[in-house]
């Protein structure tokens, strides 16, 4: 019944070889398109996206989760309208990023190119459906999405939308292909097609993207598992800790760029746990401390030595006490997943020392973790937040989809 | 008897903690004590060496993997001096990317540094060793050596050289261990080092480089295997052609970016292919042809299918006639190993198709292929040449040996 992976592999390489020769213009003519048609298919998009909702509120899962999943006519607009955004951002591809001349009089230009086909496998939220598309056609990639299985009836929708689009403009539909076949097969099979697919971006929990590593002989990159914490120093402004922590932990639950731990500096302890803990339980928030953080705030559970490695995705935190700030740098290289974390500070040597020391893709001085993001960033979109260290790191936008190529120009050069 | 690999992992990312708060002056002292000790430990190192390459020839290694093995005083001279060509390079590390202010007044800057850990893998060439060294502590990395078991005694007294430079200058000598366990077990045991290594760079032939590549869970940076392509125009000028061809497939026969096949247009075969053949032949290299070569040139031995996709490393060559430059673009990205390819041309319009649609990480028009290679390229040395799209393409320099991160800093800024 579903289509051989490997079929669809051959297809989008194909694809690939003709999305590389597109101009930029091209490119955007087929994204305004898109941008139109998601518009156009919204109803059809609904009313897919109704099932998908019913049947996940049926199954029982979890309300910040369901959030993800759910479109709206806003949404829809707004999927459009980052459409539109990527196809007016300036097109990394064809940049020329070194251009030297050597003594031997060899041209040497370093230029940016496509990566050719992306493969995305990712957890049951449309948008990521449209938006990864804008960004692999912009940079000339086609994509293989395979989507959770709960968003299934949404992404095809979607991808119908798409296809229109691409069809229109007489560019080749096989530049966008779902996977529709979501079984955990159908994302093994993705992870073996070396040669096929150039690169696999995985989003979504700790299982899967650990599944993706340990699997895939396609070079991964790693993304989205957000342990994030914010540090409270001593010399902190406990108003705007209050605030920060309040927007980091509670406004939106289920990202990866959502606060998931507090580390405060002893000093400070007694004035600042009892101000954030009345705040965050007044919104719901269930806190894990440890010892010292029950003592300030009864209202606190013990926290368990697996709370410190818990990415909650859900109205929890937890709460450590540290004795200065070595302590804090240690605790949070070893607990976090280098996604993002945050200092709260009135003093500039702690803060140069955080960044300095501090090793996540993302280090703020005094700001909310929940800025990880290509739109806050000014990409115009995202494909996922990375969090390794090899090709791109924190929020990817196109740069992240290109490599390079070396071209080399002489009149007859030999190595002597 | 060996030392648990893992505990090499820990030490080395402790090292690597301490060597990212180095300034380059700082790294630059410690590089140029390091060429100062290679000179001074040169009879050692030749000494070490010399074990090393007689038990190769006692065990039958071919000449021209023996010629990467050998020392000689004046490849140590150009070793140190590589070593201080790197220390004279201005410094990646620190470098601001990219630095904005958002229209909420964060200000986002992303910084360039160091990776943390990189673990090489590679066959029996010292030279590689001070190499790797040298810009893996340039770029504030600490690095894990495992070269070939019939380079040990010459690794050994190349890293006793750099530990006495490191030690002299009070830096930790754990910024570059050697493996002394060169079995198998002991590559396996570093490809699982995950959290400890950040980046695997595997260096040698395909067998190695599949096995990392199919067992390792920490990232990899595919380097080195070259089936390198040269492709002769119609237009080609005949005498350029042979002069070129003969640099890429004689000049140096043991390495990966030699000539190991040509493709060559039909309407230039019966003048080019006798031309070639009786220069190449001359030259003791043996040639597999298709049915035409073998036609015009009768020396050739018919060629197997297996031929097209060999990297010989040696004084052989497979060459194959084409109808037209489709045929030899289809050809070369089916069967190449994505490492350089050339033109030989005096067609503008083909030098372009061939640029733009040879899917390799470096494209020549009118030049031998042997220039693929940090030297060559202004680099100042290199750590290997990136066969994939990920991360680095084509030869890695110091920029390859850094990540990056994103500083964000605000006065409180909150998501809305």
């Amino acid at each position: 019944m579903s289509v051989c992976i490997e079929e669809l592999g051959k297809r989008a390489r194909a694809a690939a070889a003709r999305l590389a020769l597109l101009s930029d213009k091209d490119k955007n003519l087929v994204l305004e398109a898109a941008a139109d048609e998601l518009i156009r298919h919204k109803y059809e998009i609904l009313a897919a996206n109704g099932l998908d909702v019913a049947a996940a509120r049926a199954k029982g899962m979890k309300e910040s989760l369901v959030d993800r999943l759910t479109l709206s006519t806003a949404r829809i607009e707004g999927i459009a309208e980052g459409v539109r955004q990527v196809a007016a951002l300036p097109n990394p591809v064809g940049e020329v990023v070194t251009d030297t001349v050597r003594p031997n009089g060899l041209h040497i230009r370093e230029v940016r190119v496509p990566l050719g086909v992306v493969g995305m496998i990712y957890e049951a939220r449309p948008n990521v459906t449209a938006d990864t598309f804008a960004l692999c056609f912009k940079t000339g990639n086609a994509v293989i999405l395979r989507g959770g299985s709960d968003a299934l009836q949404s992404n095809k929708a979607i991808v119908a939308a798409l296809h229109a689009a691409l069809k229109a403009c007489g560019r080749p539909e096989d530049a966008v292909l779902l996977v529709e076949d979501t079984s955990r097969e159908g994302a093994a099979q993705m992870m073996r097609l070396r040669g096929l697919i150039d690169v696999l971006i995985p989003r979504g929990g700790a299982g899967l993207i650990r599944s993706v590593v340990e699997n895939s002989t396609v070079p991964v990159i790693e993304t989205g598992s957000g342990n994030c914490h914010i540090y409270v120093d001593e010399s902190a402004d406990p108003d705007m800790a209050v605030r920060i922590i309040h927007n980091a932990k509670t406004q939106r639950t289920g990202v990866c760029n959502a606060c998931e731990s507090l580390v405060i500096h002893r000093n400070i302890a007694d004035r600042a746990i009892p101000a954030i803990g009345a705040d965050l339980l007044a919104a719901g928030v269930r806190i894990h401390g440890d010892e010292e953080t029950c003592r300030l705030l009864p209202q606190a559970e013990p926290a368990t030595d697996e709370d410190w490695y818990t990415e909650y995705l859900d109205l929890e935190i937890s709460i450590k006490v540290v004795d200065d700030l070595d302590q804090a740098i240690e605790h949070i290289n070893r607990c976090s997943t280098q996604h993002s974390e945050a200092i709260i500070t009135r003093d500039p040597a702690a803060a140069a020392r955080f960044r300095a020391e501090i090793d996540s893709a993302c280090v703020y001085v005094n700001a909310s973790t929940r800025f990880t993001d290509g739109f806050e960033f000014g990409f115009g979109a995202e494909i996922g937040i990375s969090t390794q260290k090899l090709h791109a790191r924190g929020p990817m936008g196109l740069r992240a989809l290109t490599t390079s190529r070396y071209l080399i120009d002489g009149d007859g050069q030999i190595r002597g």
